[in-house]
């Protein structure tokens, strides 16, 4: 595993997270892990990912307290995995969230944007 | 998501841990998360699940110094996840990674044990 010296996904890693699920895992308030998939997340741009979520589950109450973002995509054939690590910003009941969620949002769902501070692959 | 009474895997539970890849969340010595794929996990026992590894990576820094592990399995078309927390013993140069390795066992890969405290699906 090499560490890149940038922050930002090249071409190749970022069409390596359109095809593949991704996993979210966050710390909670006891210090311990939290993980799951998360469907929607996407790269937004070469340094940030982006995911929404109807329901106020682990991994946002997590966010909101101030934990660090570890996401992975991995593809077992090819033994290939990419990870960032990121800061979480949560965007509920304001412009961009309603932006990004059209006319009709009520604040919910909410949207996950993680700037990207190291990357793995 | 509901959270089950026990701590034990019913047997679609591990079914499931067979036909999935499982991901790995751990939480470094400054408090961020960590994650990534483990192909070797597997059910053990309906409380135990087990990997092994060659390499001394992040996760077994992390399992070392305390971390509680956090594992899941998700199906992306069925929109089924099993998530489990759990603590993990980490075997090496024992008489459990001897064997579980066979008499060729120098000690690595280590065997990582995780006694399951939590499930959720």
């Amino acid at each position: 595993m090499k560490k890149l010296a940038g922050t930002e996904l090249t071409a190749a890693q970022q069409e390596f997270f359109k095809t593949h699920l991704a996993y979210l895992a966050t710390v909670d308030a006891n210090g311990n892990p939290q993980v799951g998939p998360k469907q929607s997340m996407k790269v937004l741009d070469a340094s940030h990912l982006q995911y929404l979520e109807k329901t106020k589950a682990h991994a946002y109450e997590n966010l909101k307290a101030g934990s660090k973002a570890a996401v992975v995509v991995a593809d077992k054939p090819d033994h290939t995995n990419v990870r960032v690590i990121g800061t979480a910003e949560i965007h509920e009941n304001d412009a961009y969230a309603q932006k990004v969620n059209g006319s009709d949002d009520a604040g919910n769902p909410y949207v996950v944007v993680i700037s990207i501070e190291e990357i793995d692959e």
